[in-house]
């Protein structure tokens, strides 16, 4: 059974040129996505669970939204494992004036369902059905390839951003920015742990700002990468989100964000790394149209395998969607 | 085409003991009809438009929302005359941890369309289609009846609240309250008018304020009397939200709400009242059970017939749901 | 070690004209105080706790911040007596376009600690390191100098605002505003009691409308005298924020703000005084320059007694900055 979102933009949703933050529409999508897993995994009897969101899958923003747009955010369950829910998330953008509706996002997100009772027991998922066997066959090698995946980045995760004074422009010290949240109620569940769409929305807020440090124009959320969230955020934490810049192709920018959770009432916990993920930027025109980005001066040998490293990512992914657009301009 | 917003229910959207504010549902279903109508009142090639609520009938809560439930917000035009649209809403509430599905809410709502190019020329709006003659004639009925009520009240308009020094507990003065609120652009649509919902959210918010300040208990909106706007409030006014208690009746109380608002910035005009309603709430012991309320002292002769009033509306809704209960039972 | 918040302005922390309220500011600095001064008093093993405020110093508004800007704030631990923290806080605004970045506020802020066991109970503080003697002297004159302020001020507490009936144009009567609010979830620590920041706030929100109603133009905060908070204010509240205006000069309006809470819900406890300070407003034209203010009309003793204080505080003000304008401008 699906679930449907639908809200209207409003000035707050966007940036001072009208376009919608890309945080805005990622915690749309959670919370599409929220609602349908936890209503699946309490739809057989036994021991009531929250779906908490383990991991996004890579984003594109096809197409910018706008204030006084009508967002439609449609969520579809389409894998389950044992311990996991696969829901699959698109949006539409409408604009009520004209009836004109654009796609804007497609998104694969997995929950896990936590007990009610102890947040930290993980509970099993009802099978949903398959129309076809092959639908379950993808999803089971989806579900493989994010299983490992989340392996690999959970080792990468010991990286910290230290300040720089006086930076030259165009470095990476230049616009790296951090910002720091106190979790409060209304950023939780009502079992006291922070919305992954909440995390998300902050995270995209920081790249923003790097970007339009960078490049001092009108800037837009373009894709994000695969984000893990490794731990819970639990209430009462102070949360700091850290942004810095690891590569720039001619009309991109390649942002890295960590999230970092203090819990410093209650217990006596370490600082911890609850989530990281890259962000994609691109820098607009005031008519709206993409211009070229100041190239990022590299100047210590991390900054440059990191280059590196963004470097293979974005050409991964330029090569991946000269594929995936074969067979719709062959439709 | 019908319309749907779905919403989970957050601590921001509640009280304390955790039931969502009465003006939180009216603000959401004022959402869902502004987007249903704005959309078939562009359906048509010509001047583009904006719909502005201009009424909303009698609506009833018939059960308390809480915290974590998914709010169903679903609209459709079921009326069209030549400068107005009529759009029923039905919100149910879902707890998603158990399935279980209640109806909250059912509410009608009129617009009407203005210009984009001047919000105070009001366009045509396109007919709708309908499935059997009757639901016109019905519809034209009620068409006729809300025109005629919206007459009766404007002229009603002219009242105020005067303070009362050292008020006695249970008197009208005792609870009486009023609220400033500067209008804000998140507040506003993107042509410069408050959104109907906003309002009736504030209004809910003061009559909500005087009921506690009555019976000093939990309280929840039971219902809403017809809702006129008469004018359109614009962006940078000052308003101000003033409610008192006009009736008690064994377990409800009466609150009467004035909107006013100062257009203090660029504009000369001078204070007027944009709209007026009763809200109806009912106090709730901690086990969420209505108890019974503390009677209203009436000290004054305009206090006794304004008592007197709300008394007959009180026996009317009584009875009219005496008749409307039949038929559902029947069914 | 500090704490460093940074924070984007959206539409919402601002007024139509784009310049972001004082009081979203001195909610900012509010929080950065919390966050810094909860985390010191935490990192000496013992009994958890949470930092209320106490006091705020006087505070300038050096510059006006304006929506798109990104607002930068550092909260430093400068003093530490037996039983508070004290917290300097500056504020940057950084234009992310230009780079161009602007100080546009100082403030000193006094926390105290309370057990979360039982927020009645003030913790020790876990004494700081000084750089040099002198600091600690100096931290220890301004401790006792806001001990004995405090002392004073809760004596002046007594006051209201009585309502006037058709009050003639600028008369204090004409302008007086107040504003009530239901303390709801997200106004609350976790620990049930309504932060600082919320309450100066609302404070400055009601000063702006009691200023804006005087002059009929475009307003911003100039300063605000010490603020005292001199009880918790607890979940469940309402609150009632009463402003009237007590002075103007040839081109600022001097505004006393009340805050009253009436614990309403569960508790039998009287409406209690909170907090009250003076806001200081200018008057700007249309391209950001400030104009002269109507020159208040005085109708009674009270009123003439109010204004001569409010002229005292204006002139020592004044005076005060001519003395520390002489270093900064030999420096």
């Amino acid at each position: 059974m699906a679930c449907q979102l639908i809200r209207i933009m409003r000035p707050d949703d966007a940036n001072i040129a009208g376009n919608v933050h890309g945080g805005t529409i990622l915690k749309m999508i959670e919370e599409a996505g929220a609602i349908i897993s936890t209503r699946h995994c309490n739809s057989q009897s036994g021991e009531h669970c929250v779906a908490a969101l383990a991991r996004v899958e890579r984003t594109d923003f096809l197409s910018p939204m706008c204030i006084g747009e009508v967002a439609h955010v449609s969520a579809e369950i389409t894998y389950t494992s044992k311990h996991s829910v696969e829901v699959q998330v698109n949006v539409l953008s409408e604009n009520i004036l004209t009836g004109a509706k654009r796609v804007t996002n497609w998104a694969t997100l997995w929950y896990v369902p936590l007990s009610l009772k102890n947040v930290d027991k993980v509970l099993e998922v009802p099978p949903i059905q398959y129309a076809w066997k092959e639908l379950e066959e993808d999803g089971k090698k989806r579900y493989e390839e994010q299983k490992l995946e989340r392996l690999v980045t959970k080792q990468r995760n010991g990286d910290i951003i230290f300040p720089v004074f006086n930076p030259e422009p165009y470095t990476v010290g230049y616009s790296q920015s951090s910002l720091i949240h106190l979790v409060g109620p209304s950023d939780c569940t009502l079992h006291g742990f922070v919305h992954g769409g909440v995390t998300m929305k902050l995270m995209d807020e920081v790249a923003g700002i790097v970007a339009a440090r960078h490049c001092k124009t009108n800037i837009v959320t373009a894709s994000v990468d695969a984000i893990n969230f490794h731990e819970k955020i639990k209430k009462g934490c102070v949360i700091t989100i850290s942004g810095r810049m690891t590569f720039t192709s001619n009309k991109s920018m390649e942002i890295e964000v960590f999230v970092d959770a203090d819990p410093f009432v209650d217990e006596p916990k370490e600082r911890y790394r609850a989530v990281s993920a890259f962000f994609t930027y691109v820098s607009l025109s005031k008519e709206g149209k993409p211009v070229p980005v100041p190239q990022l001066v590299i100047e210590t040998e991390d900054e440059k395998r990191r280059f590196e490293d963004g470097k293979g990512r974005y050409l991964q992914t330029k090569a991946k969607r000269q594929v995936q657009m074969q067979p719709l301009t062959q439709q």
